[in-house]
C-alpha cells in the first residue's frame, strides 16, 4: 500500500510510492506504447484490468472505464491514520480509474462528435455517483491530460479518476474560499461570478442553455477557461440528463475552439465537485449552498518556473479578455 | 503599468501584462542569446540597465545586480488599489532585479567555489534589506532557475528578485500554517521540524555549524530539499556575516551533490522570508516568533499534470528518505 503524508506546514497531503525510483531512472524517457499495440484500443479488452462499466450501443463499446494499471490509490484496505512523531500519515486508500474515451486511437471524442463527448460525461457522472457510496472516500477528482507529453502514460484518448480518502488541497482551498464568501455575502461566489461575467461579457466565450464558458478575471495560465452550470449545484453527480447533453455540446465546442487557435498544444482539464457529503455532514453547515461544481481547462503553453512555484503568483502573458476574444471568434 | 488582479475565490494575486501575446506567439520558441554575445557576461556592462550594486574585488566585479530588462513589477508609481465590480486589482508596483552570479558564462558559482556562492548570498542579503525600506513593498522573493529550459531568459548563471506590493499566495500559506501551529503549540513549526529531523536523521542530508539541509517529510517533488538556519529568525536579511559564509558552504555543497546524482537536470530554488514588517505591524502579533526563513530547492525531474494541478496533491516517485540517502552519499 502506498502512503499518504501530510505536510504539517501547509496541510497538503502527498502520496509517497512504495518503490522509489533511483536518480538514473528519471533520465530515461518513459516508454510510450507504439500506436500499433495500444492497450486501450478496441480489440485489446482482454489485456486491461477488468472493466468497471461501459457504454455499449450498436453491438460495440463507445467508452469504457477500467481500473488504472498501476493505481496510486487502492480500493482494498483501511485508512490506517497514524501519527509519526510530529507528522501524520495514512494509507493511500481510494481508487484510480481510466476512462477510455473512444474505441479508436486517433480520434478525440470531439472529433467523433457531441454524442461521444456526452457519452464520456455520462461515465463521469456514473463513476462519481458510485464512488460516493464508499464511506472511506472523501472526494472524487476527474481529470484529463491530452497531448503527447511527459505526464500522460497513454496517447489513446482517455481521462482519469482519482478518488481519495482526503479532500485534496486545491479543492479544499476552493471550498474554503467559497465558504468565506458565502459567510460574508450569503451568496454563492460562483453564481456571482457568472452573473458578473454575463453582465459585462468581455470574458465570456460561449453560452448554452445550461452552461457558460468564460476566462476568469484572474486565472493562472494564458487561455485558461472555466465552464459552469447555470443552475446552482455543488455536486456534479446531480447533473440531469438534459444538462449532461448540454455540457457535451459546450465542451465539444470549446475543445474544438481551443484546438483551432492553439493547434496541438497539450491541455489538461479538471472537474471540481463538492466532497462526499456523508462523512462531512458535521462540517457541511451550508448544505452545499456555497460551492458550485465546474470544469477548469488549461492549455499547457508555458511551464512554471521558480517564481510561480515559490510565490504562487502567475504572470499572464495574454490577458483573459484577449484570450476569450480569440476563443470566442475561433 | 502591468496589472495585479486578485482571484476572488482563492485570494491569489496574478500579474496581467499590458501587451497580450497572440496564440501564434506561443508556438515560437523564445530566443536564447547565443553564447558569444551574452548580455550578462563581463564586458557587456554597458548593454544592461544601470547597475544597482555589485561585489568588486581585485579590480573586477564578481557578482552584480541589475534591474530586469523587462520588469513585471515596476518601481515607479502608486498602488492604485481599485475595485472592478466584484473584483479587485492594483498596479504591479515593485521591483524585478537580476543577480548576475558570475562574470563568466560557463561557470556556476559553485564551480568557482564557496567564496563565490557566499558573494551571491551577500548580494541577496543587501537587496532584501534595501527593498524592505520601500513601504509599498510587502514581500521580496529571491529565486533561481538553473538549466536550459522554457522559463529562463538567460543561460548565464543568474538568480532573480521579485519585490511585490502583496504577500504572494505561497508565502502567505506558509505564514498562515506556521502561525496556526504557533497558536496551538507556542513553538515555531520550522524549529520543531528541524529538531525532529535531526533526532531521526533519516531525511537529513547535510549539517553545518549554522544550517541543516533535509528532505521534508511530505515534499511536492522527488529530491526536493530544504535548508534551514539553526538559529530561529524570520527575516533572511538579519543573517550574520558568519552565517552567510556558513550558508555559502552548505549551499555550494548541496548544489554539487545534486548535480553529481541528477546530472544536468534543471532545478529551481526559492528563498522564503517573512514579509516586510512595517506595513504588517498590526497583523504581526507574534513578532516573527512563528516564521523561520529558509531555502527550498526542487530539481525539475517531472512536469505536473492534470492530477497535481487539479488536486494540489503530488505523487512522490522517490521517497524523501531514499532521496536524502542518495544525496547524503553523493
Amino acid at each position: 500500500m502506498h502512503e499518504l503524508r501530510k505536510d504539517p506546514l501547509l496541510g497538503r497531503w502527498v502520496a509517497v510510492l512504495n518503490e522509489s525510483k533511483t536518480p538514473s531512472e528519471y533520465a530515461v524517457p518513459s516508454e510510450k506504447e507504439p500506436e500499433t499495440s495500444c492497450i486501450l484500443c478496441a480489440g485489446s479488452e482482454t489485456r486491461t484490468p477488468k472493466e468497471i462499466t461501459a457504454i455499449r450501443e450498436d453491438g460495440k463499446w463507445w467508452a469504457r472505464v477500467i481500473p488504472n494499471f498501476r493505481p496510486v490509490f487502492q480500493i482494498e484496505g483501511d485508512l490506517g491514520r497514524t501519527g509519526l512523531g510530529m507528522y501524520d500519515k495514512m494509507n493511500a486508500v481510494g481508487a484510480n480509474e481510466i476512462i477510455v474515451e473512444t474505441p479508436e486511437h486517433t480520434k478525440q471524442p470531439e472529433d467523433i462528435g457531441v454524442d461521444q463527448v456526452t457519452r464520456v460525461l455520462r461515465l463521469y457522472r456514473e463513476r462519481v455517483a458510485d464512488l460516493e457510496r464508499d464511506p472511506r472516500i472523501r472526494h472524487t477528482l476527474i481529470y484529463k491530460d491530452s497531448g503527447r507529453s511527459a505526464w500522460t502514460s497513454f496517447t489513446h484518448p482517455h481521462s482519469e479518476i482519482a478518488a481519495t480518502p482526503v479532500i485534496p488541497k486545491q479543492v479544499k482551498e476552493e471550498l474554503d474560499g467559497a465558504k468565506q464568501y458565502f459567510v460574508y455575502k450569503e451568496r454563492c461566489i460562483f453564481c456571482d461570478m457568472m452573473r458578473e461575467e454575463l453582465r459585462f461579457a468581455d470574458r465570456v466565450i460561449s453560452e448554452t442553455r445550461d452552461f457558460v464558458a468564460f476566462s476568469p478575471f484572474a486565472p493562472r495560465f494564458p487561455f485558461e477557461f472555466w465552464m459552469l452550470p447555470k443552475r446552482h449545484s455543488c455536486a456534479f453527480q446531480e447533473i440531469t440528463e438534459g444538462e449532461t447533453e448540454d455540457l457535451g455540446l459546450i465542451l465539444c465546442l470549446m475543445l474544438k475552439k481551443m484546438r483551432s487557435i492553439l493547434k496541438e498544444t497539450p491541455y489538461s482539464y479538471v472537474l471540481h465537485t463538492a466532497p462526499n457529503r456523508v462523512p462531512r455532514r458535521n462540517h457541511w453547515h451550508t448544505l452545499g449552498e456555497d460551492f458550485h461544481w465546474h470544469i477548469e481547462i488549461i492549455p499547457r503553453l508555458l511551464n512554471s518556473g521558480g517564481f510561480e512555484w515559490g510565490s504562487g503568483c502567475y504572470i499572464l502573458t495574454t490577458s483573459p479578455e484577449d484570450a476569450s476574444k480569440y476563443l470566442r471568434e475561433a
